[in-house]
Parts: C-alpha cells; sequence; structure tokens
C-alpha cells in the first residue's frame, strides 16, 4: 500500500481536499491518503514549505508528498515531480517544496506535461484536483517518473532567513507560529555548540525567555525557550500563546545569548 | 475496497464524525471513508448539497455518498438512499441530495426504516451515528438496497436559483462562498455560448469584474472573474477574499454583461 | 486490520497529526488510524477526556485509543497504557483517560518506558510523534503490553461532578459545549427515573428550558433540553447556540425539575 500525503491551503470548509482524494481513489484505489495539513494560509507558500519540511522525514520511504499551495494556478507557473533518494515530491514549482528538498538528496526533476496523465478536463482554477492528484495516484501505481514529462535540472527556491552569529550572541527571526502560539525560529539548536541552559532569548528586543526543557519549567503565563521537535529555538509561554502574549509574528527579530557559542 | 464519503456539519471539534467511522469499521473493516467536509454552516443544507454537487462525480463508481446536515433529526423527517447509475447517497430526506441528484439518473428510492440495520439504541439527537453511518457500512457491503425499507417515488429538492438573461447581460447570484473568499454564482458558463474575455461582471450593482482565466490575471487586490472548477462563473480578488472587499454574501446579485451572449 | 484512534488538542493548522500518522505507516503500514477529534482546546485535559469517553465505545472491539492532550510533555509526568476488556488506551499519565476508563473493566496497566518502541531521538515537546504513535503502532501489530514497561496499579483520574438530587429536583452544571453551542450536563437521564415530558430545565438559574425529544421541538431561537446522545441532558436552541444566546459556558449550574423523580 502506497502513501501519499497532502499539504494544502484549501482548508476543510469546502469539498475542495475530498475532491483530490475521489479522484486519487478512482485511479488507485490501494492508495493511502495522508493530509499533513489544509490549513496553510491562503497562498502562504513559505508556511506550506515549512510544514512540510517538518513532516515529511517522519514518512516511510517511497511516500509521495503532495503539496499544494498554488496561487499562480492557472498561470505558466510550471508543475514538477522531484525524486529524492527517499521520496517523490508533487508541486507547483513555486518554491513550496525548496525547504524539505534542501535536505534531501535530488536524483530526478521533471515537468509535468503529459495530460494523458491529467484528468480530461483541466480546469484553470483547480490545479489540486486536476493534475496533481491524478499524477500522484499514478505515480503511486509505479508509473516512472519519465511519463510525466521532460527533464529539469532546477527548481524555485525560497531562500531560508540565515541566523547571524556574533561573538557568543545569535541574531535570528520567527518563521512560523503554530496553534498552541508557539514562535519557531531560524535558529537550529544541533548547528552551533553551547546552547544550553545558559542561554537565554531575547524577542522583539525586549522579553526575556531562558532556554528551558519543557514547556512546563516556567510559572503558568511566563515566557521561556524551548529546543522545538524539529530542532529549532522556539519561545513559548506556558498554558497561554507566545505569538499573543509577546506581540510575535513571522519576522520578528530574536537574539540568543549564552555563555559560550561555536558554530558548527 | 468501497468507499463512503461524509458531508455533515458536524465540524471536527467535537467527536462526531470520529464516532460515525468507528461504527462504520465495526460493520465493514475494509470500508474507505472519505470527508468531503464536515465545515457545513450549522444546519445549512443548501451549502451542503452544493458542496456535494460539487464533489460526488470526482469519485469513482459505486461509490456511497453520505450527507448527514440534519437540523430536523429527531422529528418526522424522513431519511432515504438514493441509487443513481453511478452512486449510492444516504442521507436525511430534506433537499441536501437535491443539487448532486439534479445531475443523476435515478433508479431507486428508499425509505429507511429497517432498524435492524441502525444501532441498537437510535438516540433522538445523532441519526450521522445510529442511522446513517450504520445503513451505510451495510450498503457497502453489498446488502441490497430492497432491505432498506419501502419504496419511495420522491425526495425533497431544494430550488436552484436560475440566472435571468436579458438581451446580452444574465442576472446571476452568489450561491457559495468559498474558503478563500471566491463568490461562487449560479452562472454555468458551459450554458451559454459567448462567455469570453469580452465579458464582464458586475457585483452588488458596482464593482466592475473582467473576466479573466486565472486568479492572479489582474493585479493584486483587485476583482475579477474567472470559471470556477465547476463550470460556474465566481468573483475572485488577486490574493484576497472577493467575498470581504467586495461585501458579498449568498444571494447577493451579479451582472454579466458580453458583446454577444447566446442561450444554450 | 487494526484501528488505532487519535484524540489530541493538536489542531490540524499544523503538521503534528499528519507526522502522527507517518510515524505509524511506517511502524505499521496496515493499521487505518481515525480521527476522533484534535480541536480539543490547547492543554484542556477535561474536554479531551469528556470527547474520548463520547466516543470510543462506538469503536470495534480491540481499538486502540490514543489520547494526547498533553501540557506536561517533557515533564516528569508519566506515559501509560491501559488494557481494558475491549480496548487498548495510550496517553500521557494525566486523566485524559479517565471518564472512559470509568466504564471499563481494566485488566492492565503498564508504563511506558521501553525506548526501543519510541522513535530513537525523543524530542522534549512532541511526545504524540515520538513516543505515542509509535508505540501505538508497535501495540497495533500485536506487541505485548509487558514489553512496554513495568506494570502500574493505578493512573490518573479527574473528579466527574456529580448532580445533586433534593426532592423532585436534580442540580448540575455544564460540563461542555459542542460545536452547535449545545451545552451539555452532567445529568444522565437514564440514571433517574422521572425524567420525562413534564421536566424542565433551568440554566443560569433563570432561563427556562423545557424537555422535548428533538431540537426542532420548539420554535427557532427558542430554548429547550433534549436527552443528547450520550445519555446526558443538554440544553439546546432550534437553529442557534444554546451557549452564546443563555450565556453558558462549562461550570455553568443547571437545576432540572420534574413532578416526580426517582434516582436509580
Amino acid at each position: 500500500m502506497s502513501i501519499i500525503t497532502l499539504t494544502t491551503d484549501f482548508g476543510t470548509s469546502d469539498w475542495f481536499v475530498g475532491t483530490m482524494k475521489g479522484v486519487i481513489a478512482g485511479i488507485n484505489p490501494r492508495a493511502n491518503v495522508v493530509d499533513i495539513t489544509h490549513e496553510v494560509a491562503a497562498g502562504d507558500i513559505r508556511s506550506g514549505a515549512f510544514a512540510l519540511a517538518a513532516s515529511y522525514c517522519f514518512f516511510p520511504k517511497n511516500t509521495i508528498h503532495v503539496a499544494v499551495v498554488d496561487p499562480g494556478v492557472g498561470t505558466r507557473r510550471k508543475a514538477i515531480a522531484v525524486q529524492t533518494t527517499n521520496y517523490l515530491f508533487v508541486s507547483p514549482d513555486n518554491g513550496v517544496l525548496s525547504f524539505a528538498l534542501g535536505r534531501e538528496k535530488i536524483k530526478a526533476i521533471r515537468l509535468l506535461s503529459n495530460e494523458r496523465l491529467f484528468l480530461p478536463d483541466v480546469s484553470r482554477t483547480f490545479h489540486g484536483r486536476d493534475v496533481f492528484a491524478p499524477v500522484a495516484a499514478h505515480l503511486s501505481q509505479g508509473r516512472s517518473l519519465k511519463r510525466l514529462g521532460p527533464a529539469a535540472n532546477r527548481f524555485v527556491k525560497l531562500d531560508w532567513p540565515r541566523p547571524k552569529g556574533k561573538g557568543n550572541s545569535i541574531e535570528g527571526e520567527i518563521v512560523y507560529i503554530d496553534r498552541f502560539g508557539n514562535a519557531i525560529t531560524n535558529i537550529d539548536a544541533g548547528s552551533v555548540a553551547g546552547i544550553g541552559p545558559d542561554c537565554e532569548l531575547r524577542a522583539s528586543g525586549k522579553r526575556l525567555c531562558p532556554l528551558k526543557s519543557s514547556y512546563q519549567a516556567v510559572p503558568p503565563g511566563r515566557p521561556e525557550a524551548v529546543v522545538g521537535s524539529c530542532g529549532l529555538l522556539e519561545i513559548a509561554v506556558n498554558g497561554g500563546s507566545a505569538a499573543s502574549l509577546l506581540g510575535l509574528k513571522v519576522g520578528s527579530g530574536v537574539l540568543v545569548q549564552c555563555r559560550q557559542l561555536t558554530r558548527r
């Protein structure tokens, strides 16, 4: 049984996601379709890319990951499939794969142009249903990547903001706010030797967030920093929303200060 | 493996949908249950009917479509199963099937009255769990429609508002707002010869929306019309919500004006 | 095919739930994962416990129920698996199982301590992914409970507020508000002889809610009480939200008055 994951901004209040699953089931009734999320903010390619990058590698080898955050649907933007050592990715070529692919070894890239693998009538507004779902379903049946269309040698990449080191400080920024209001930074705890209990973060230039090892390591309502489940430093408030309480949003600056830091 | 789809107003914040799936799994562990949507506004039969009609035909033949938007649960409203050439539908008889059935060839209608196919204790408030889920699960095992209850020869139909043609204009209205804020009209682009790039819509009597071929064919923040994924004209705003920005809601009037129109 | 249910406060806007499903599929590709709900309010163990108790028994025997409302993740709070006559439960030991287990016959309790059944790198913030998903997947393959860790003889129990009887009255309280705004009380209609059409509820000390048999048994916009799908009395408003219109929330008091009551 092959697995197809879906990451989209389609929401679940309409019929969009269900319809994609109907199309997939009509082609490969044995595909196991798993939702990563459909609540990416409308058109927010960067957040979709982050969600996919945070989860894709927890799926078994050969999973097909479909990401459709596609504000350019109906324009000349390209659509691609990318084979890596472990996974297959299918998406519009707008950068939504770039954070995941940045961590993968790429074997092949193909443009999606073979209309025989699409639905017969392709709309201008819903390629999730008409292009990406059927292509993923055909791939899940073992159809060769070569059948999709011509080879390509690049894909659109989003910039990942790199944290800047200065002595024993690191300047970073918030890259994602999760449903709990935790504010995830671009600072990978594993990439810096010395990030430990003597470190503290300052968010928005002021609030002090000591680095702790669990969400409840500070009193209720107080801020802290933790190493989150993706290895990135994040700012949390015990029992509350760090984003609301500290006024953080994507792009807000953070400053980490430690006794002794060594970049790996 | 047979497919059962669910379209409800149960939301996903409580246990209602999961419980239906538990009931189905207990009767037919091999059923593949697919959510169309559970976010139909509470009791909004018309929106549920629209969502089902927009998606049901993308599922493979013999799919069982269950629609439970059921404000009359516990009253004398009837429950029905409808066999068409391609699909089986199960729902309260309140019109929620009517837009889908309007496009299907009906073979048989049965009332649901055989209590041996329900859960042993039928509540007065949750027939999704107690009636519709078990009936759908039994049908997915190939049980005959005749076992459900007596034949019927009609079902409740909702009115579909028909657009009115006047020379080279068509008066229509908004019938659905999707999660992106796109405002879908009742005007089927395929039913009118002449709908093309020289057409424009006026929404709420004022704002001009030129007919374009993609969501990004106008500058960001500007309104346009497109032929949506169901073939209906819809009003969109590039990168924004047409419903919010233009003050549109279900029932708002729209006027299409073209150089030359011929109704098919 | 074995069933694993998930009840969490992870929401669906991030990648958390999808990632758990990826982990499960990597261990047991044949597990059928069913969502009960992921919209438990963040950290609201009591609501999670209620949702699980309302649905778990509608699943087939041997279903594995995983509940992860886990504000104490990363602290010394324990994690447990509980075998009952019919089901297996897996969760942090914080009370989230207690309403369901209160209705089950318990056969064995085990602490989760065998790290070979976890993901190789256990984070401090996401045990749904790193501990509970893999443990449930291993259990779904028939692995013995004894492999999980040492036996335990108790688990954290939440108090269930007991209604108080006074003559022909019962004082209770609201324990859950559902997505329709129905306000569910702690009064089990089946536990009291005499609850019937001559009863009425008073919510918040004032508004009269006659006991009726369906949501539409009063005029639109008017309040009533019904016996809900879990057997508990609930306050509803025909076509509206009882919680909003009557100002009810969890903990609000209700008073039932009947002609003749006998507690069973």
